[in-house]
């Protein structure tokens, strides 16, 4: 269906932009948010959307905006024994802003570190509350001394909006495909850089060639911008959405993982199954109860939209996730790709997925058609079983997932047996009303 | 729901009862039977019934009433080898009146005993054949020398009644939930004091708060008593219950089981299994296949009431089965308190068994309802899992017993779940039928 | 329902039968057909169909009728190395005529043979292109030296016919089963001459009494065979047939094997499957994938007929597969008894196979009419427990191979126990429409 592509050069072009994006500061609003957006718009058409504070969207409301432009702990001597500019994650997410002197008793109440992982500055956010606060690796926390401490905290929380962006690839049919990613995190490459590059690689793909479905890529904040972003869409996704990925977790080379959707068993679920066991057997299959990102909202009671999880390491369960050493160390172009091939395949067999239907009763005369060895032996019935399993389970009521189960094949492996046979005209897709 | 109580003392006050109970000789018909009711009248509220002699239900017929005031053996030398009057198995049940003297071979062709067993009377009856016989360990048989031997069984089998209680307690549905035990068992106490004696708890249990079903509590013989109950109650029995509980063999301490409804799957088969699961997880779990109390007949096609029993050690599965070893000695307070709490702890699942729905599009806000940190943390997810998982899964359709085994955790432990959520207004019951 | 057979003159019959046809060189049309049928009507009345090459069925053609006289070659010094009248497997099935000299190359590109089975004459054909060619074991082919050899086939590939039989025995119900054998194969015993011999003598066992169901019987060339029969009954078949047995490789004694339906679970699935887990638990249950006979045209989409194989030591899967060494002495008058007597066993379940009700509410009282013990001892339910169980899943819904599945005792077991509760009055069959 499409060329081949270098694999390699769609690996580093990920990396590159992983790499790009990684020293901004992003949170769930302000402009690191979108400055990450007007960069991924070199690559492809995203559209942005700007929410005002206090939007309803379900439960929830859109929250003041936050920016900041500097973060430093001066300590009794006068150095910057922590400091924003070297790494934004020493800055509790959505700190208040603050200037002022205080005790080393008074600033242990606003640190935070991981005792059982010294050298890691971990990421904390405060969303819903307003506190400042800095966070800071444990080794470093440890010299402290006691004096006096001027601690900065230069941002804003203010009336604003939350910034998303959005792109619809249409297809011939209006039945479409979802891919969400989010673009919140401050300078992390797994979880959460990797998603936003190979969503925009995937983009690219899609945009491509022809596809039979539509395809939509949201790049939003995570919770309150798939929250929001469903309020406003959601009866259009609950009547086009035939699967849908959510693209996290991305970039590291130790693993794959899947986590379904809640109550499994979708086309999403079906296919991303389907394909890591057979490109990556030894898949690490979560369960909908170690759920974790944007599927909470997805697959909610009332959204219910077909939505999974095709990942690398996944969030929680990897030691340096949600702390600074997730890294660019962490994420490498063989990761990036290795993940993007597989949402790419997912792809390309939803494309494919057809009911299908053979043309006769009975077996067909394979062999008038070169198909089927002329002179008959022991052995040669085995030649073209996959073709026979195909011709048997493709009766109309099984798709070609259902066939692939039945037979015991990957699907990737039919998608040519399916051209060679419908090409012959022993099998027709049945209509359906996509 | 309910003031807690205080567990010894309901443990004391069952086994009390069976041990004012135990001396008492009961068959399926006579004045055993009538004192056994008069004593449980004492504790709760029954109402009895006479069902005369001849009387049809279903297949069968009540049988003449049988009452026994002595019976003994005399030996060739004077001496009561057997006496009705030191254990009341000593006489086989329903035998006719004899008063005569048969050498030792005739004797012996109207003795029972369990050569395996010799310690033990075994229990033998033959309701529905007339007979003379006497019970005996086989110890002492082994010991009878040849001689004239004087039989004597001073009982009488004539037209009667046949005779049962009930206790209805009225709840706000008219939905009903039915227990039902046995009380025609001789001097025997796991099978079958215990039965009555939690039943008449449970009844007081369920007595002493309101109820959102009506409880149906029956103190019959039996299998004849069983079906005699279905055949006058059959239609409302099939129109009301929702559930039911045959409560026997809940006095010894050494197991849990359970024996399913004829199908499975009924709400009283899963919420026991869920509790059991929970309370007690080295529960055996038997088949169908291996019944042998009322079930037989609440189970059977045509009748279909969805009856389950949770039991201590299982009838037909202890030693001590059937024979006068089944006495005070085996059953406890602990155990009889153990089977009570886990009916009980079964009833208050089904009066909690609503379907539940989320009030809310997307996961609620629980960080403004003081239910999730504010502070997040790469842990601060696991802390309202439990939470989050409900909201998943109670989605219109699930009720509280699918949404247990959905996301793995207790039934019992997610009441007090169900009352955050509820207070919060996160979660509503959906109405229903009853 | 039918007397006792002598299970030896069974299998000596079939086994006389089997070498009656042995020696006779069928292929797929032509005389060997015509004379097979013509030897096993002198057992059973079939009814024999002339298809005229040409006709379509299906995708297929019926192909030009192929007979033959005469092959051999002769080596260089004028001696027989490959004679036909020796093994009829020495020539290439369909060959085309041929009488020229060659020298050894040539004569090599027209040799079939099995390096790794170098006793072993191969059976190969060439049915849909023209060829000619000899098989030969391939320690006969290594002594041939270099020189001219003289190649003979004195065959005739001409216009003609394709000829099939057919017997059907009426029963009281137009529903069918259906058994369907092949008589194409040359000299091999195992596949394909156990089938036409279990066949004619099955054929043999419903005529000799009144049957509920009608039988019918196809004795066909495999595939191009099936196709043609299906082509010319496939609405009466998919209206009438039941269930349906492809009767092949049933004449050795090593092993019992099944091959299921398309989907599984048809009448003819779990009847095959019931008889066999009972009678030969150690028999290999094969997948549709595994398939390779008549089942490939039965099974297919759209035809959909509820057929399965029952066998012996499956084709493809025993050494002597479609060679010279499947032989007379690989198959016995015991391996064909076996055979028989499974497929007997099925069609007796299927004749008895009922939807069954109890006509009374409860258990019956069975001590009354002398089918439980009056005297009421701790092991007396285990006596009637198979009685019980069969009363207690016999609720108008089950069948009868339904109820041997939910109570774990074979079907064949519960005939018996069917027909004491039937003249008991206690159950009932249900009304069904055939």
């Amino acid at each position: 269906m499409t060329a081949p592509m270098d694999n390699r050069s769609e690996g580093l072009g990920m990396y590159d932009l992983v790499a790009q994006l990684f020293p901004i500061c992003r949170s769930i609003t302000g402009d690191g948010v979108r400055r990450t957006l007007e960069i991924i718009k070199a690559h492809i058409p995203l559209e942005t959307y700007e929410v005002p504070t206090g939007t309803k969207a379900f439960d929830w409301t859109v929250p003041k905006e936050w920016n900041i432009r500097d973060a430093y702990v001066l300590d009794p001597r006068g150095e910057k024994v922590i400091d924003f500019q070297r790494n934004n994650l020493h800055v509790l997410g959505y700190s208040t802003p603050v200037d002022k002197t205080v005790t080393l008793a008074e600033l242990q109440e606003h640190l935070h570190s991981l005792p059982e992982q010294s050298n890691a500055i971990p990421y904390v956010t405060s969303y819903y509350e307003e506190r400042w606060g800095f966070c800071v690796a444990d080794l470093v926390r440890n010299t402290l001394s006691d004096g006096e401490y001027r601690v900065v905290i230069d941002s804003e929380l203010q009336e604003g909006h939350l910034t998303y962006g959005e792109l619809v690839i249409p297809g011939s049919s209006s039945q479409e495909v979802l891919l969400s990613t989010y673009v919140c995190h401050p300078s992390m490459a797994n979880n959460e850089l990797s998603g936003p590059a190979v969503a925009t690689w995937l983009a690219k793909w899609i945009a491509g060639a022809p596809r039979r479905y539509t395809y939509r890529l949201v790049f939003i904040p995570e919770t309150i911008g798939s929250i929001v972003y469903l309020s406003r869409n959601l009866n259009h996704l609950k009547e086009h959405v035939i699967a849908g990925f959510n693209v996290t977790c991305v970039g590291d080379d130790r693993a794959y993982s899947f986590l379904p959707s809640r109550n499994g068993g979708t086309l999403a679920d079906r296919v991303a199954l389907n394909v890591l066991q057979d490109t990556h057997p030894e898949f690490k299959a979560y369960s909908f109860l170690e759920r974790g990102s944007d599927e909470r909202q997805y697959c909610s009671p009332g959204v219910d939209l077909p939505v999974v999880s095709v990942m690398r390491s996944k969030y929680g369960c990897y030691p340096e996730y949600h702390t600074s050493l997730d890294n660019l160390e962490l994420v490498s172009p063989q990761g990036l790709q290795g993940a993007f091939n597989v949402l790419r395949d997912c792809l390309e067999v939803i494309e494919r997925n057809d009911i299908y239907r053979t043309t006769c009763l009975g077996e067909p005369q394979l062999g008038r058609r070169g198909l089927y060895p002329t002179l008959s032996t022991r052995t040669s019935y085995n030649s073209v079983r996959t073709i026979m399993d195909v011709l048997a389970y493709a009766d109309g009521s099984n798709d070609l997932l259902d066939v692939s189960e039945r037979i015991g094949a990957p699907v990737l492996s039919l998608l040519p047996v399916i051209d060679t046979l419908v090409d012959s005209g022993l099998l027709s897709g049945v209509e359906t009303e996509d």
